[in-house]
């Protein structure tokens, strides 16, 4: 429970209603005790915290000024949105965030109703907001709709269609998009977009000029607003260059210190009496009030649980390599050996592992911001000069480049590596970060090669063979560590749809894909049955499933992946082709979105750990339980 | 064989090459030739016709100023490229474009080297030219890199992710991206972004400004270029506003008239010698030489064959309706009883079959430009408000909404409908038109439900079920006409995920989904097979598939989706899971990319018209062939 001692503000506040009986002066001495909250509370917990201490302000003036949750208040990405929680009846279980049961990392519907719009993935903000706005106008329904978006997000396309299209149209929508401006994605932004923003953030000169036209002008919310709005648009282009946001359509206000609250809820206020497409544009400091934070806004985007007097410490010792930090390696060290490697991020260095190749092959790396479609296309342009691009993108967010997969790699069979992080079973992140569909959306792609290590060190063979292979190709592993084996310093490859025969049992074969091979292999070892670490979902290794199909009472495929089109399910259209009738399991993840909880925890439900595979095994061959002539023997 | 008469100079033309040995003051003699070449072809074979029209003197300054193939030309869409493909090695066979062995329709690698990306979506060129430009430019390569965009492409997400990337990037990519604004998409552009095009194109004292500006610089490509590039900007800057182009770091310049080859040519001669990322703004008239097609730009965007003279002329008599117009007048019957249900397209008006709609619900019809990312989100955040959008996208587009449509729809189980045009097998438009993924992208996603109509009448049911269901589902219908079943003008609903049993049969049961259910009927009752209309792709009639199970000797699966992971593979997954053992012949589409023929001709090719899945069947179960007692009985 909340101290009231240390919190005598917050303390009395549970939800919005409660944070509106304070009067406005109050509003500074909450956000400071939000603020405070926040720190004690993640710091305990661990999770995404520089965002949030961003937009501390921000989110008191939103809450206090508009009337949640009845007005929409749509978050972009979500990971800034633990203050917003700790305001809206999520105060005394903030700790619990991201474990299983306690709440969730980002907005979620079905959590709250101040929750308006579930995300995770970035960008979302405008398009949703949009589509609230119009059917509530349709409906005759007044209420407000308010987007938050990061100066990071708005580079990806789909703000700019959202942009787009809320600024052309008629009747104007009634939305005010409020753009959280820090530098920030996860690393520092990089684009056209973020430079201008810069420019307007540092000229102060034309800022005294914007606010001089509008106090000229007055209150915008007479009759006359538009001819009056249009006026003011002329005289300032007299002056000051219009903004991009303004040639899309959306009346510009900024930019403001999002952390002086006057100011804030000064411009908000007049906003907010306004009609048609607004933007607010607030300047913010990620990390804010937490000097560690403030310093290091990419360590402290998100957090372990951590001492608040001391800020984080790395642990000593060396640690066991993620798959990332394989890929990372890899990465660089192909790099050195062969000049025609690019490597490209849609805004993941850390996240990806690209830290050291952007340091040390500075002219072959591309940031490209948060843009998957272009990241891709990018990647293929590379291609047709005879370029080995690497792209480097997480599988749930290369659901966002699947268009450019297909379309101008796969059908153009270009020279294209995918390495793909977080892919299966990802955890704590919840459903909008799960990477539980790649196998089947990337196995259906014609002329793809698509590869899943079993460890760590046939992760870098398979990067290796992907890079030499001279068409589209994918690696897609887990997040965080395998099973520790040691990763050779080759850059040897695998043959191309060669499966690897772990074990030879008897009866049933296991055929096991990527993560799930170390937990095939104890229960394959124990039942004395056959093992295969398949190592391509495509091609399959034809011959070996054949070989094994006519040696075998039965199939039991394992991926983490859905089931529903997934690599065993290639296995069993293999096994169709050829006429070949044997009783297939395929074990897979559940056909449903997964919640948050630990990528273990998950496993486990989804019955892809030993027990599970054990327990499905048995249960549909009952007579394995008896000691088998092998098992005998041994 | 082309007419050296009529066309003395294109007579003489086979490639860019022979192009550039023609004098300067020849060009727009050479372009009347081209012109009215195409006219002459394209009204024999039929195809894309105003687009090409609209970029005849753009094509020919192209080609003649830069060296191509060595300097590579970029289009985007290529849609417009007919007139390219006729300067560059296939004059003398673009009466073939679109058939089988024919010209393809859009820019194919494989086709010629001066196709430097193949394309078909719209969008992809400048994300495209940026990867070709900077992989020259870091192999130390100096040729030139242009891509040619519409002002219609410019509005999806990617284009401004590239503009983005490459205005923003240092070193500076060299490249030049030429907006071709005719103010049209397939139909009239929508947007801010259009609006704003509009507004340059009209001021023409700016532009004069501008004009002055450059005259007053002189030639940019001196040592001094930046600093004078920058003076320019700033001192523009006072005058005139910035484009959002000079926003995003292009160099802006334009518009200029798209028709005049000398102030064409003038431009790029200057522009070719600069650095850095340049943008040449446009201003053509699609279908520009052929009064009808400028008078009619929709409906002349594609052409059946036609007499040049007297243009295009309906045929009379009732047409058999396509699946479009099905649903075109189901989204109006179902509007006029719901005021819930909202339309959306992304730029495909008339493709999509909204046309009726816009014109009899128009506040309740969203055009939201070439934006499928937007088009799903705006509908999820209408859905959060209790609307009922409809959202209308061809299969192939969809890709480019998937992610959308998984974290935005699908996690949060909102209440969108997709009406899914131009599903499977596509035809004439070749691979990157092709629908043959869906079935696979869209079944692994949770909470989704699925549905292929065999006919005209259950694609109206299937989507009047849709509409009711209270969550997020998929009609998937394909290109063109189908069996020719009368639609009731009822809006009936089936219920969820009961297949329907057209014939029982004996031995072997053939599952159908959607377009194949009329072939499998016809192979049916002549081998006295069992066929089902399986409707649903997910969930599947669980109940009547086991049953079936227990009472063949087999299924054969039919679809027209790629065999991996498709809706039979589904079955087959259903059947593993229930643990029945029982032979499955998979028959779909084929693992590769198919090429352009017509839709007939593809499908035939892929064994999936009767003659090929008697074929399958016959060879998988040779004992049918011999009478069974069904059909001794009959």
């Amino acid at each position: 429970m909340i101290d009231p001692q240390r919190y005598p503000r917050l303390s009395r506040i549970s939800i919005p209603a409660d944070l509106r009986t304070f009067p406005e002066d109050e509003l500074p001495a909450i956000a400071d005790e939000l603020r405070a909250y926040l720190i004690e509370q993640v710091a305990q917990s661990g999770g995404h915290f520089g965002a949030g201490l961003g937009v501390i302000e921000l989110t008191v003036a939103l809450h206090w000024l508009f009337e949640t949750p009845r007005d929409r208040l749509v978050w972009d990405v979500g990971h800034q949105t633990y203050p917003h929680k700790i305001l809206t009846g999520r105060r005394d279980d903030i700790h619990t965030v991201k474990q299983a049961g306690g709440v969730a990392p980002f907005p979620k519907r079905e959590e709250s109703e101040y929750d308006t719009f579930g995300v995770g993935h970035s960008s979302t903000s405008i398009s949703a907001a949009l589509g609230m706005a119009i059917a509530l106008q349709r409906m005759g329904d007044d209420r407000k709709v308010v987007a938050v978006i990061g100066d990071g997000a708005m580079t990806a396309g789909m703000a700019f269609e959202a942009l787009n299209h809320g600024g052309g149209m008629e009747p104007e929508p009634n939305l005010l998009v409020v753009l959280n401006d820090n530098q920030m994605s996860i690393s520092e932004n990089v684009g056209a977009l973020t430079q201008m923003l810069g420019r307007l953030t540092g000229s102060r000169t034309l800022n005294a000029i914007r606010e001089g036209g509008k106090k000229l002008l007055g209150d915008k919310n007479k009759p006359a607003a538009k001819f009056v709005r249009r006026w003011e648009e002329h005289w300032k282009g007299m002056f000051v260059p219009s903004t991009l946001f303004e040639e899309l359509g959306f009346h510009y206000t900024g930019p403001i210190d999002g952390h002086d609250l006057p100011a804030l809820l000064g411009a908000m206020k007049t906003l907010k009496g306004l009609k048609g497409p607004q933007l607010l544009h607030v300047i913010t400091t990620k990390g804010k009030g937490y000097g560690l934070a403030e310093g290091d806004q990419i360590g402290y985007h998100a957090v372990s649980p951590f001492d608040p007097a001391q800020g984080m410490v790395s642990k000593p010792g060396a640690k066991k390599p993620t798959y990332t930090d394989v890929f990372g390696d890899w990465l660089c060290d192909m790099a050195a050996t062969d000049p025609r490697l690019f490597g490209i991020t849609p805004a993941m260095r850390e996240g990806s592992g690209l830290v050291r190749f952007s340091k040390e092959f500075p002219d072959r790396y591309f940031d490209v911001a948060i843009a998957e479609q272009h990241a891709v296309t990018l990647a293929a342009g590379m291609a047709c000069e005879g370029a080995k691009p690497v792209c480097a993108i997480y599988s749930t967010f290369l659901q966002r480049g699947y268009d450019q997969l297909v379309h101008d790699v796969a059908i153009q069979n270009l020279d294209v590596l995918f390495a793909i992080d977080r892919g299966g079973v990802v955890g704590p992140d919840g459903a909008t970060h799960a990477g539980n569909l790649d196998l089947s959306y990337l196995r259906c792609v014609p002329n793809m090669v698509v590869m899943a290590p079993a460890d760590e060190n046939e992760c870098r063979q398979m990067l290796s063979t992907g890079h030499h292979y001279a068409g589209p190709a994918a690696v897609r592993y887990p997040r965080g560590t395998g099973p520790g084996v040691a990763v050779e310093p080759t850059l040897d490859t695998l043959p191309i749809g060669q499966a690897q025969l772990r074990r030879r049992g008897a009866r049933i074969a296991l055929l096991a894909f990527g993560a799930t091979v170390p937990a095939a292999e104890v229960v394959g070892a124990e039942l004395g049955l056959t093992v295969v670490n398949m190592r391509f979902v495509r091609p399959l290794d034809r011959t070996l499933v054949l070989e094994l199909a006519r040696t075998h009472e039965g199939f039991v495929t394992l991926e983490d992946n859905v089931v529903a089109g997934g690599a065993g399910s290639g296995v069993a259209e293999l096994l169709n082709a050829e006429g070949v009738v044997l009783p297939v399991l395929h074990l897979g993840l559940p056909d449903e979105f997964q919640h948050h909880a630990s990528r273990e925890q998950l496993l486990s439900e989804a019955g892809l750990d030993a027990d599970g595979i054990r327990r499905a095994v048995l249960a549909r061959w009952p007579v394995i339980a008896a000691p088998t002539p092998h098992r005998a023997i041994g």
